[in-house]
């Protein structure tokens, strides 16, 4: 059988996009690696997705798109994609199967980055973490790090401040990328301070985390803080390995034009994994309405 | 005072610029000249937007949409709109009141195209209507007309063929320019019939509706209908008088970047009044969420 549509991706770029092309009547198929929700499901609370006033809990939340996609009849899987090859059909190799559409929307969004320093992997979950809506609760009362400066490092310090005793964050630059709204919300909460132009050079610990060691990058000196958990929020890599026949910029995004499509005919990309200014699931929830209409377009 | 973010429009681009706008800490007034919602209000089930399963009522989600946005600290007002000045603080001027801005972001929407046929403008609110889930109730078991091939025109005969006796579509042309789902719907539809290639030429009535007179565009032949009430689809006019002084295209829509940029400093434009593909309350919500964060960078 060959797909109208198969969406690659199940956050909210690819759900949205499922809800507009399985309701235009399009046989649509979603593949998923992980969970339906993408970053959703490790976002505890959203305050600014246009419409829920008293906010929504990322888990409800993705399966509410869910339950919408499936509603309009979008067949949805789990499966880790090996090949993506090109063509008037397209085709989706997975281990088990090869999947077939006459157009493709990826919506794959990003994977966080690494500091990759010593003690990072062998330490990863207990006490390295990329998550702290999933582990902070494991570290009441304990003395913690937050590696980065943007919005999320921010908004996950500030999380984590509610169980930890103290949260350092560290950060390589003397001032923050973060918005204004969230730099104020940091420096007024009474146990996270901040150690400027410095960088994390390795983490220690036995069974679990207990030191962090970092550098000053003006002074080069180096310090050794004594604590339970690093949280790691420096970025994001778009999932692009799968999709270098397409134009990506030079951080690996996929270039698309405001109608997502890509630069492959009958290839569109949606959300997180496309090159733009502003990435928020509003954003994203858009950009997989447009696709999916700009494949029902193609289709016709 | 000067406001450090002026909205003009209260749809969805204009509550969700608030919402944004608003939550980055800037003071901003939103100024609504009708109802707060904008065509929301007069859509009656909405069914694709993503996050709501069950669907929302159109009503419902401004409201919604409203309380989010004066949650953050939005100021909205209602007023009719004279004039607005460009420059490093712009003004914008009403009948009893001069406002000044930083940035100003312009979701003024769109407003809807009349026939411009004789008794279409005597006739109004007397069985002609350009609404029909606020007029629909008001012809149960009458026969009654829709003129238009769009979406919205499609989605409007289904709504009113739930009253009325029964529904004929007048379409300009031999096919609908509407997505296939809803032809799907309207043709399956027992009393909704249509008639293709045909224009309105005059609507007679003496209290109330009581005659269309149409005409075929091939042959030249004239028809008369009796019926109750003329629904008029036909289209948009972005609401831009206003605006003169930015870059439009040639039917008058703004012209913007992806950043909801347009060609002058500090305005940015954002939902329906901007020229683009995609015209949903999903799409207009993400416009406004990038006008407002392109604001907040604007004003750093």
């Amino acid at each position: 059988m060959v797909y109208d549509v198969i969406i690659i991706g199940g956050g909210p770029a690819g759900l949205s996009a499922a809800i507009y092309s399985s309701r235009s009547g399009l046989k649509t198929l979603l593949i998923e690696r992980e969970m339906i929700g993408g970053h959703l499901i490790i976002t505890d609370f959203i305050e600014n997705y246009p419409g829920f006033d008293k906010g929504v809990n990322g888990f409800d939340l993705s399966l509410k798109l869910q339950t919408q996609a499936e509603t309009f009849g979008a067949e949805i899987i789990s499966a880790e994609i090996k090949n993506v090859s090109d063509g008037l059909i397209k085709k989706i190799i997975t281990e088990e199967s090869e999947y077939q559409a006459k157009a493709l929307i990826i919506a794959a969004g990003t994977s966080i980055r690494k500091l990759d320093i010593d003690g990072e992997f062998e330490l990863t979950g207990k006490g390295v973490s990329y998550c702290a809506v999933c582990d902070a609760p494991l570290f009441k009362g304990k003395d913690t790090a937050v590696i980065g400066g943007g919005d999320s490092a921010l908004q996950e310090a500030i999380y984590l401040s509610k169980f930890a005793k103290s949260v350092k964050i560290i950060h390589r630059r003397d001032t923050f990328r973060a918005s204004k709204n969230l730099q104020d919300k940091a420096l007024n909460t009474s146990n996270i301070s901040v150690i400027y132009d410095s960088v994390p050079l390795e983490i220690k610990g036995l069974e679990r985390v207990e030191k962090l060691i970092i550098s000053n990058v003006k002074t080069q000196k180096k310090e050794e803080l004594e604590l339970s958990a690093v949280f790691v929020f420096i970025g994001l890599i778009p999932n692009t390995a799968l999709f270098s026949f397409l134009k990506l910029d030079e951080s690996g995004y996929i270039l698309t034009d405001e109608n997502m499509q890509t630069s492959s005919k009958g290839i569109f990309a949606c959300g997180d994994i496309r090159q733009k200014n502003l990435r928020q699931i509003i954003t994203a929830a858009s950009d997989g309405a447009i696709a999916a209409i700009e494949a029902e377009k193609f289709l016709q």
